[in-house]
This record gives structure tokens, C-alpha cells and sequence, in this order.
């Protein structure tokens, strides 16, 4: 299960055409992957993540119905790349073994199998059928902000034993300032790191993605992940282009063309961005308050329907600690608010 | 000369109203700054920066007319003000002794004398005139990325000697990143903490304002820049409202109420920016060539013009060196850049 050894310091996996899928509320088209796979690939990108936004098997009415199907589109980004490999993401719950072994017939060469962060023990069967199938695996451990180093690192401990490859501090609220971050990073890299490479998947909430991904190569992080125009949950992902340029001034070798990147992100991803992912009140909300980047969508829907407002439905959420699965309440406090504006 | 012992522990400055000026092309209005200031002073912010983009006498064919005159905007400002005070920016060579004098009758209690980072001497009569009109005083080391910590230190040391109160690290291409800027945090500390307050004034460019925000306050810079929205030149200002939330995370006083700064950027700034700042191509390559911010719109104007892309205009000033006050050189550039095209 040891890591092989790569040339680079650090590899960075793009995931425009994963977590961006939220931003577009799912609604990629089989072009714009293409394009997207076609231009990261040129860029010297090695690893491409694309599925629903909440993971394969994710287009349904709790998360949002793909306007494409996923396989599809993980099978057009499979022909279009010529060097990249194209990886998936697996929320246990919402996708199923089923779902790994389909993505894995369409060309899916890397699992990434995600779980709140104290619940890496729903993980062991999902690492193992995928190592079966041959596959590479990481692990995210989401909403990393709520558990401490320590424990964060026990969990990732139980994915490394289980056959995960790579397991990631996953800030998926944006909320991990950067001390916070580091002493993540560090344990997992004490705890984990002579067997498997750690990463660290970033969202842009409190603007810390890029500092963070930074701080992360210091502390021996591998894996980092981005979004072509920052195209992604909440306030969006580490945009990949500027890790790319930052990286490069810094001197850390990816195996990246920054300026490739720039083009990919501004020629390619930049036209078809229905909006470009902002640090605006509702995201700033989900980071100071630690809230799943991926409720936005679904409190500004909810905000809109009730005549509330969305960042209130946000700030409740993270009063009340939801974690992702628990959309479903967005609308109780939607209505809850509601209630308490006409009383 | 010694700072007066303040209650809070950074104060962060908003300068919407002046690198903001940047991104609307210097076309605020009586009724925007009004509302503006209102939001910011309800919100507890202590100083709030008003003049055209490039300072006060900036108004020229060269930086752009202002939509309104600089003057009333100031006054208007210092009228809304319940708790606030006005600050104005000043760039010897562009603002003159009575540009500030005028300013003062208008109401501003601070000046900020910006110099190239290596030409602090140009400033000293500047803050032996502001000191006489009983005002406070700042100084901007513009372009801090082009000179290095010792001597960067040097040039806060003559600021420091003619009357400047505070001393910032002025991140003007948003091309620090954050070790080389803590170095220069401390480097200013070292040598006039005792007697001055260190302040930092950061861009986007790198997506990395708030991380060296952070980083600033950990090595004893006292006086932060922001903008709401982000609004500034280049890819923006660091935010104001995420270093409100990112140091009520942190439980570091700002005298600040982070809820109401969101409210200021999204109820009265959003609705009239005409565009948001963002890390598009032209921004992040300012911050990784280390080209002046202010030098965007003017490239994009003379991409327009001559039929080439503003981002190789904006790579070949930061091959070149050229440094603010050099605006007129970007037409040069676009020409050169069209000859080569066409040979």
C-alpha cells in the first residue's frame, strides 16, 4: 500500500468538473467536460475528478437531478484525456458499490470515498471493492473543521488500514483558519504519512484556500486539490490556476504549466461559468459559522421559496451543526424563519 | 510621535472608497460614498479612505477623470460620519501640498503618503505639512515585493523620522506571498515598532490578502487594509468583511461587528459594483509578474485599443520592472506587442 514514488513535490487534482458541479447547479454538458478534460490535460494536469457534485449515484431529488449522466460524462473525459486519469468521488449513502463499479467500467481510474470526518468506519468495504477493481483510492474526511487534529488523524488511520491511499483534511466549509489547518495536516502526516501520501481539499469561504494549500505543502501534504475559477461549492474551491502560479513562484514542482492553466481557467472554463464562485454574504456565513459548502444552492433555494433570508437559514445551520446528509433540514429552518418573521 | 494606546488589537482601515475608486473607474458617486460610509461607521470602523484611485489630485487624462469631484466626495463622507474619520491617499508627483490642504478643509484627519518602496525620501514634506494641519499620518511603501526586508525597513526608518505615524507594507501586485511578507511585517516592527504603528495593504492577486492579513497581525502589524467586496484595484483589496469574520474567529478585537460588515458589502456595495473583482488572467498574472494593480484597467483598455491580450501586456511590464507612475509605458507596450503581431 506504499505510495509510489513521483517526481513532483506536489500533485494537485483538479476538481472543476466535480465540485464544481454544485456551482452549475449539475448541469455540465458531455463539451464543456471535454473541453475542460482537453485543456487541464495540456496543462499537465495528472488527475481529473468529475461526477456529480455530491459523488456518483448523487443526481436524485434530495441533491439535485444531473442534466447529463455522470458515466457519460466520465466516459467522454476518459477519451479526451490523453495523459490524465479521470477519478470520482463516493459519498457512502449516496453512491453505492454498484455506482463505483459502473464509474469504473465508463474509465474511473481513482476513488475518492468521502465521509464526515468521524465516520471513517462506513468507508472499509468502498476502499476495499475499489482496490479490488484495481483502482487508486483517497479518503475525505469532510468538515474537518469539527473534529480536533488528533481525532481527525485516528480516522485517518481507519482509512490507511482499509487500503485508503491518500487521506484528506477536507475543509468543506471553508472554515479552517490557517493554524487550525496546519495542526491538521501535521498530525495526519505523523500519523499516516510513511504509508500514504495526505491531502487537503480547500473551499475559498474565509479566502484561505490558496494559504492553506501553502501551508499544506509545509507540512508534507501531497495531494491538493482546485478548480479551474475557483468553480465549486460555497465560495468555491483553491482556484487551480493560482496554486499553479503560487506554486511556481515558490519554487514547488507540480508538473504544471501556470500559464496553461490561466488559459484553461480564462478561455475555457470562464465562458461557460453561469456564475463566477464569490466570497458574498451567504459563503462568508458558511465559513464563519462552519457550514457544508455545498447547502448554498439549496438555502437559496429554500430562501427564495420562504421569503427568508439565506444566509439566516446558514447561520442556524451551523448553529445547529448540520453536516452534509442532513439537507433536508434546510427547509425546516426555512420555514421555522418564516414562522418567526410573521409572529 | 508615539501612537496613542488604542483599546482594540488591529484596526483595520476600509479603502472602498479609494483603491475602490480603481475598480469603478473612478466614477463614485455623492450617493454611493453617503451610503457607504453609513454602513461602514454603523459597523464601528474607525477610518474610511476617500479620494480618486491614485490619491488626491489624481484626476488626470493620465489616472482617469473622476465621475465626481474628489472633494465633494470627501466632504459628503465626513458629513455622514457619526464615528468615523476620513483618510485620504497621497502620491507625491500626482497629489500636491495643496491637494492636501484642500482634502483637510474637506475634512480628512489622515493622510497616506505612498512612495515607491524605495523612495520614502520623496515623502518627508508631505508629513512635515500633514503634521502641521494637526493630521494623522501613514506611509504606503508601494510595490513592497520589488525591495527586501533590511531595506524596506530603511525606508519605513525615513518615513518613520519625517512624521509618519504608521508605515505599511503596501502590497501594490498582490505579489507576496506570505513568507516573504512576514519577513517584512517583522523587518518594520523591528525597526520603528516602538514608536510607530506597522500597517499592510493587500491585493488579491495571489488570492492571499486575508492569509497575510493574518500573518500581519501575528508579527505585530497593528493598522490592515480592506475593501468591502473585495473593491480595489487588480483583483481587489482584501476583504473587509472576511477579516472581520476571520478575526472574530480568532477572537482578535478589532472594534468591528463582522455581522454588519456582510450586511455593508452585500446590501450597499454589491448593488453598484459594475463588476466584482475577481482572480481572472489579467489579476493573478499582476500578482505573479509583480505588476502594479492599478495598471489592470489601463491594460485592458489598451488591449481593446491595439488588439492585444492585456495579459501579455501586463507580463511584459513585470519582465520590465515598470512601477507605478509608469501607466504611460502600457501603450508603448500594446503597440510593440501589435508590431510583433503583425510581423
Amino acid at each position: 500500500m506504499t505510495r509510489p514514488v513521483l517526481r513532483d513535490d506536489v500533485r494537485i487534482i483538479d476538481t472543476t468538473l466535480r465540485d464544481g458541479s454544485h456551482a452549475v447547479a449539475h448541469r455540465f454538458t458531455e463539451t464543456q467536460v471535454r473541453d475542460t478534460v482537453r485543456a487541464l490535460d495540456a496543462a499537465g494536469m495528472e488527475w481529473i475528478e468529475v461526477s456529480h457534485g455530491d459523488g456518483v449515484g448523487g443526481s436524485s431529488f434530495a441533491y439535485g437531478f444531473s442534466g447529463t449522466d455522470e458515466m457519460s460524462l466520465i466516459n467522454a473525459a476518459r477519451e479526451e484525456a490523453r495523459r490524465a486519469k479521470i477519478a470520482v468521488l463516493l459519498v457512502p449513502g449516496i453512491g453505492t458499490v454498484d455506482d463505483l463499479k459502473r464509474a469504473h467500467d465508463a474509465g474511473a481510474e481513482m476513488v475518492r470515498v468521502a465521509t464526515h470526518c468521524t465516520e471513517a468506519d462506513v468507508s472499509p468495504q468502498h476502499f476495499a471493492v475499489a482496490r479490488e477493481l484495481g483502482m487508486e483510492t483517497a479518503g475525505f474526511l469532510m468538515m474537518a473543521h469539527k473534529t480536533g487534529p488528533e481525532n481527525l488523524a485516528k480516522q485517518a488511520r481507519i482509512m490507511v488500514d482499509a487500503g485508503c491511499q491518500a487521506p484528506y483534511v477536507t475543509d468543506s466549509a471553508g472554515a479552517l483558519l490557517m493554524d487550525d489547518a496546519r495542526a491538521r495536516f501535521e498530525a495526519l502526516v505523523a500519523e499516516v504519512g510513511d504509508e500514504a501520501w495526505v491531502g487537503y481539499h480547500g473551499h475559498q469561504n474565509m479566502g484561505l484556500g490558496v494559504a492553506n494549500s501553502v501551508i499544506a505543502h509545509q507540512a508534507g501534504v501531497r495531494y491538493i486539490d482546485g478548480s479551474l475559477c475557483a468553480l465549486g461549492a460555497g465560495a468555491g474551491n483553491s482556484p487551480t490556476e493560482v496554486l499553479g502560479a503560487v506554486f511556481d513562484r515558490l519554487g514547488v514542482a507540480t508538473g504544471l504549466d501556470a500559464g496553461l492553466l490561466l488559459d484553461a481557467a480564462e478561455e475555457v472554463v470562464r465562458p461557460y461559468l453561469s456564475r463566477w464562485p464569490k466570497m458574498d454574504r451567504n459563503a462568508i456565513v458558511q465559513g464563519w459559522a462552519g457550514v457544508y459548502s455545498s447547502f448554498l444552492l439549496h438555502a437559496e433555494r429554500a430562501a427564495e421559496r420562504y421569503k427568508v433570508p439565506a444566509h439566516a437559514i446558514l447561520r442556524r445551520c451551523g448553529e445547529r451543526g448540520y453536516v452534509g446528509g442532513q439537507e433536508d433540514m434546510i427547509i425546516d429552518i426555512a420555514i421555522a424563519l418564516a414562522e418567526e418573521q410573521t409572529t
